[in-house]
C-alpha cells in the first residue's frame, strides 16, 4: 500500500508543475499583456523547462528584490523614516541633546532635505538610537504596533496596503516555480522582518538589510541577544552584492530594483553564467502613484536606467505595464 | 481533471508524513537503541504531531549544528587548520616576513600549541592571508582541490570521510520531518561552503561561520565580490547566538554541539518558549575515534557538560550510543 501510494504521489507530483505552468500567465493578472510581462513569463518558462540548455536547477533559482520603491511605495518618504520620525519625537523629551545633534535635529524640525541627505548612515544612527538595548522581538513589536495605526500621508491607507499588487503576484509566481525570493534592501533588517513575512510571504532568513551590531548577554538570568548602537553593515549600492555573497552564498539569477542603489546588485547578477534576468521598476505613473526618476532625492534612477538597454534589463513602465498598482481595499 | 488530480495530490500529501513517521526509527540505523536515540525521536515526533500543544509549525523547525567535532572529526587538528598549514607553507617563499610573524611562524615551525592558542582570531588571520583578493568561487576551488588529495594523519582517509555517519542520518531525518538544518560554526564560512552541500546536503545560505569582509569591484570590466584581509565576524561562543539572530532571524528549536564554544548557542536555543532540544556530542570513544572533553585544547567540553543535566540537554555517549562512527568506505 505504501509503495502504491508513494508511486502515485510521485506521478502526480511530476504532473503538477506541467499543469501549473500551463496557467502561468494567470498568475500575473495585474500585469497588462505587454512586452514586460512577456519577458518575465518567457524567462521563467525558459529556466524551468527540463532538458533544455537554459534550465536552472531549483537550488540555483534565487531571486533578489529591493524593497523601497520596488515592492512598496517609497514616496513621499521611506516608510522606515516615517516610523523613526514618530519614534524620535516620542522619545525626544528624554534626550535634550537631540535638539542640536544631526540627524535628530532634522527629524524634530521636519527638515526632510537634511534627513534624506544623511543617507543610509544617518538612517542607521536613528535606528541605533531607537533600537539599541532591545531584542529583535521587542523591536518587531514596536514596528507592528506603529504600522497598525500609521497612515500614508497622501492616500490615508495603512503602509502595508501601499505594496504593489503586481509585485505580490510576481513573488508568488516565482515561488510557485521553485524560486527562493529574497529581499536585499538598504533599509533596516529588523524593521523589515517585523512585517514582510505576513505581507510578502518572505521569511526572516530571506531578508537581507542594513543592520546594527548585537551582543549576547543575560538579562535577569535569561539569555538574550540585544542591539548595540553601532552600525554592522550598510546593505546599499556596492553593499548589496557583498551582502548577497555573504548571506546567500549563491549568485542570484534574477534581480529586481528601482533605483541606482540597485545598480551593483543588477550588474553582479547579470555577470553570472547562463540565463539572468534584471528588472527595473520605473515610476512613470504620476496619477496612480508618483512619477520620478533621474532628479528624485528618494529612489533616484539615473545610471541604472542608462545601462538597462545595454545590459538587457527589462524596465517596467508602471503606467502602461501595470493594470493595478495597489491591492483592492 | 486538474481539480481531481490536485485533490488526490493533497490527500496523498497529507498521508505521506504519517506513513513516513511510522518508520522514523529506521532513519537512524547507526544509532544504538539507547535513551539518546529515544530522546531524539521522541522530540521530533512530539513537535511534528499536528493538533497537539507541542506541535511546532514547519517554518519554526530550525535546527542548528556546530561543525568541527559535531558533524566531523576535529582531532588531532581542525581540518581547516590542516588546509591553512599546507597553504601557508606553499605561499611562504613569497612572504619572508611570515618567518617572524605569528601565527604564521607557528605554522611554519609546526608549533601547534601556539597555533591553537591563537584562537579564532589567529585562524582568521591565516584565512585572510590565504583568501584575500579572491572571489568565493576561487577560494572554493582551492579548498575542493585540497580536500581531494589531503588525508587524515591517523586514518589516511579523505577528511570528507571523517564525518559522523550518525549525524548524517540525523540531518536527513530532521529534514524529512520538515526541519531546516543550519551549520553555525566558528570555522570559516567559505571553507565550509566549498563542500558542505555535497557532504551534508546543507546549501550555502544555511551555513553561518566566521568571515572576512568583502568588497565589490570591477576586475577587467567584470563585477566581482572579493575578500579583503579584515575580519568581519567571529561566529564562536557568544558570537553564535548573535550570528543566528542576524542570519536566520528565528530562534532555533534544536541546537547540537560538542564543546564550550557551543554553550551560548545551546543556552539561547533552550531559553525559547515551547519544546526545545539541546544535544551535546561527548567524545567518549578512544578506540574508534578520540576520547576527550574537559582538558582538551581542541573542542574543550567542560562548562557545557556541567550545565547539561540542569538544562535538560541530551548528551551523546559516542562509545555507547553510536553503532557506527564513520561511513563505510
Amino acid at each position: 500500500m505504501k509503495q502504491i501510494l508513494s508511486g502515485l504521489l510521485l506521478i502526480l507530483a511530476s504532473l503538477w508543475p506541467a499543469m501549473h505552468q500551463a496557467h502561468a500567465a494567470d498568475a500575473l493578472p495585474s500585469w497588462n499583456d505587454t512586452a514586460t510581462k512577456e519577458a518575465i513569463v518567457g524567462f521563467v518558462e525558459k529556466v524551468t523547462t527540463p532538458n533544455t540548455t537554459t534550465f536552472i536547477a531549483p537550488k540555483d533559482r534565487i531571486a533578489v528584490f529591493d524593497n523601497d520603491g520596488t515592492l512598496w511605495s517609497e514616496q513621499p518618504v521611506y516608510v522606515q523614516i516615517a516610523f523613526l520620525i514618530d519614534r524620535i519625537k516620542l522619545l525626544a523629551p528624554q534626550h535634550p541633546q537631540w535638539q542640536t545633534t544631526q540627524p535628530f535635529k532634522a527629524v524634530l524640525e521636519g527638515d526632510m532635505d537634511t534627513l534624506v541627505h544623511s543617507g543610509a548612515e544617518g538612517l542607521l544612527r536613528l535606528v541605533a538610537a531607537t533600537h539599541a538595548g532591545m531584542t529583535s522581538d521587542e523591536y518587531h513589536q514596536l514596528v507592528r504596533d506603529w504600522l497598525r495605526n500609521a497612515r500614508h500621508p497622501k492616500t490615508n491607507r495603512p503602509y502595508t496596503e501601499m505594496v504593489y499588487q503586481p509585485m505580490l503576484e510576481l513573488l508568488a509566481y516565482l515561488r510557485a516555480n521553485g524560486f527562493k525570493t529574497y529581499i536585499v534592501s538598504g533599509g533596516g533588517l529588523e524593521f523589515m522582518r517585523a512585517w514582510v513575512e505576513d505581507i510578502y510571504g518572505i521569511p526572516p532568513q530571506q531578508v537581507v538589510g542594513s543592520s546594527l551590531k548585537s551582543k549576547f548577554e543575560f538579562r535577569d538570568g535569561v539569555p538574550v541577544v540585544v542591539r548595540v548602537p553601532e552600525v554592522e553593515f550598510v546593505s546599499d549600492k556596492e553593499g548589496k552584492p557583498v551582502a548577497i555573497d555573504q548571506h546567500i552564498g549563491r549568485r542570484p539569477v534574477m534581480a529586481v530594483g528601482n533605483s541606482d542603489g540597485d545598480l551593483q546588485m543588477l550588474q553582479w547578477t547579470s555577470a553570472g553564467d547562463g540565463p539572468r534576468f534584471g528588472l527595473i521598476v520605473h515610476h512613470t505613473d504620476g496619477e496612480r502613484e508618483v512619477a520620478y526618476d533621474r532628479e528624485s532625492k528618494i529612489g533616484k534612477l539615473d545610471r541604472a536606467l542608462d545601462q538597462a538597454a545595454q545590459m538587457g534589463w527589462t524596465v517596467v513602465d508602471m503606467k502602461n505595464d501595470w493594470e493595478t498598482v495597489f491591492p483592492d481595499n
